[in-house]
């Protein structure tokens, strides 16, 4: 098989993936109308597959799915990429351990972005996931590198996977398109319960000790070897 | 093919879209029993397409759509039109550029109408698709032209595609039926996120100048050309 | 046909009605698990055709469902009637109008009983509906005519079919099993909007008077004649 | 038979029982991504049947349940066990008649537990179903019997089937894992509609001797018998 028909191999396969993992968006009640979107970065390559923009959950089918660069240029597919294209490609560009990027605008994690409040780590959950509180970044306008760079310098300074853009929402990051969909589910769940307990008095802090514990093993010990 | 047949031919077109559209309300879980009805203008006419009156999303077919003209009354159809009629031919009859009207009594959306309190901009998804704040209308009996006039007034005033009726429920207008119930999901969306926002403290406002940029982007450059 | 054989039409219709009335609970969001159930009268009979005790409401078919005389007492059917039969038999043999009794333990109605608090009429659509606020009735315990004296007494005295018995949940009724589902489907969601409202401030007061004309016009003039 | 392929064969029974009763999780929303398990008691021998860890729910068959010892450890299965594993084991060796155990981190339930705080006994269903408040059990970290310890000795003084474990999340348990299911569904629930009830006010307390006579008359006398 030739070097091309190869990569055209993987890219399909990209697709495919990101195809499927928007499903998980509307399934789990992390976004409304079009408002969300999923991208992985194409193995080996300067690449990166998006969702386009504007777009229903209901028509995302593989072939419907734009690949770009890592400056978020527009290389294969015959619509517009992602309104949030640049945002996804800058930290494609920048952190070469992730693989892919969530952005939603789920409910709860929008909350406290719309407030300038970090979640505060109070779950055991919370540890096992995020290491620690899922923190805020800067208020940034689309159009340039600007939300990318927020992202980007945000999550350097924390182990979480998460960052919640002011006013605006949170985005994760994965090693893999899946892990970050994980990730943004888990953090609109810890959004929404940390929330709920703070409604009727402070929720009791987990010594950081024990958090450290428990996010060591979580990273190394859970799920199938 | 006749002038008649053609205008029929528009009309089915029609009548399918609005009973598809109805298919949004619960979907989108801003209505319950028979709360909410979805109308479309018919192009290049005085007349519109609603919801038959208190009958169940279940039964909505094209066939059961009715045909009204701009004063609220029937013209065609087998069953009374909604008693939210007059409402929407009003706006039809005053604003030309109003292709779609959608009400609801969405749970957020209400609640913030029934403490007659707009829903402030405190989200750049709230900046992109209404400009601004969500503005409140006046109290209104149903019966005569008093609720349509309270939604015109209001709109005239503001950027926002949605008003919040005091103690009623909200009110959106599109430049198609399809841009209506977007504007109604978004609506409930950004009323529940900043209500939320607002249980455990304020959010942080987005100055005027970013607000207008983020407005004249999406509706702009946002979605496919 | 023999009257005999006709009795037996008249009850099959009324099992298949309520057994199609249950599954409209936890569509709408009513109930969790087995807690919550429908009956209807039999028109021109002293019996009522009730939910099986424990059943889960995928395993509820016809057959499944039970008769009872107005005292509560089985009649017909192979399993143990409802826990709540005597308080449904209760108002039945009291209220010759009705004709469906509702019970629940949805979450916001039930919230509002576990304080003693009523609900409060700021919302047109609760002027429709029920004319005015959702009353409380008395705390009472389970297994003989307590229950069943309170929501009669209560509803006795305001226009509205949903009563909130204190610390336990609502029933309604209506003059068909039908119609006493819409009116949990909406004391749920109007005790919901209320309670939300609440949560940021006091909802604007709707006058008296406006209630009376909303409730008069919706209870004549609204849905198909 | 043999007496070996009579026990493959009561194993079989309960691998295909507890798949089946993983999707009531999703299904009743006490769960999110694959963070919930559910475990049963294999009759007559001391071994339990669990979820494997970090497998969807989507994908759970019969065939990928694993069975363990009540130390916890894996017996027959290809997978790795539920990292929960040692807590269920713990609970069935300390307590015979527990056939299943429940643990989820259903969103008010884990509310509660972060606040360190007891749902207090102010609804008929919670009489009736947990004969009282549903108790706080202590921090404890995942990885050896702390966590069963901390259920055992918290469940053995309450007449709760529900145990709120600080910062974590509620464990349930049951005469047979389906009990142990509904204990979850309900104590979610009754987290969930208390909390509410608080939000606005004081709920009215129950008196003791009602409570007593609610939760003995539906532990002896409700469902079929």
């Amino acid at each position: 098989m030739s070097i091309a028909s190869e990569v055209d191999d993987v890219i399909t396969r990209v697709r495919r993936e990101v195809a499927a993992l928007h499903a998980e968006l509307p399934r789990n009640e992390l976004v409304v109308w079009t408002a969300g979107n999923v991208s992985a970065r194409v193995p080996g390559r300067d690449l990166l597959v998006i969702k386009p923009s504007g777009v229903s959950y209901d028509e995302l089918t593989p072939e419907t799915m734009v690949v770009c660069d890592l400056q978020g240029r527009l290389v294969e597919g015959e619509r517009s990429p992602s309104s949030d294209t640049a945002a996804h490609a800058y930290v494609y560009a920048q952190m070469p351990e992730v693989g892919g990027v969530v952005h939603t605008h789920s409910t709860y994690a929008t909350a406290w972005a719309s407030r300038g409040e970090a979640v505060p780590c109070v779950l055991t959950m919370m540890a096992d996931e995020f290491g620690g509180e899922i923190p805020v970044g800067p208020f940034a306008l689309i159009g340039d590198d600007s939300i990318g760079q927020g992202i980007v310098e945000t999550l350097r300074r924390y182990r979480s996977r998460a960052v919640l853009m002011q006013n605006h929402g949170p985005f994760t990051v994965g090693a893999t398109a899946k892990a970050a969909v994980k990730a943004a589910v888990l953090c609109e769940e810890v959004a929404r319960t940390v929330h709920i307990a703070r409604q009727l008095g402070e929720p009791l802090p987990i010594p950081q000790d024990d958090v450290d514990r428990l996010y060591d093993r979580y990273q190394n010990a859970y799920g199938q070897r």
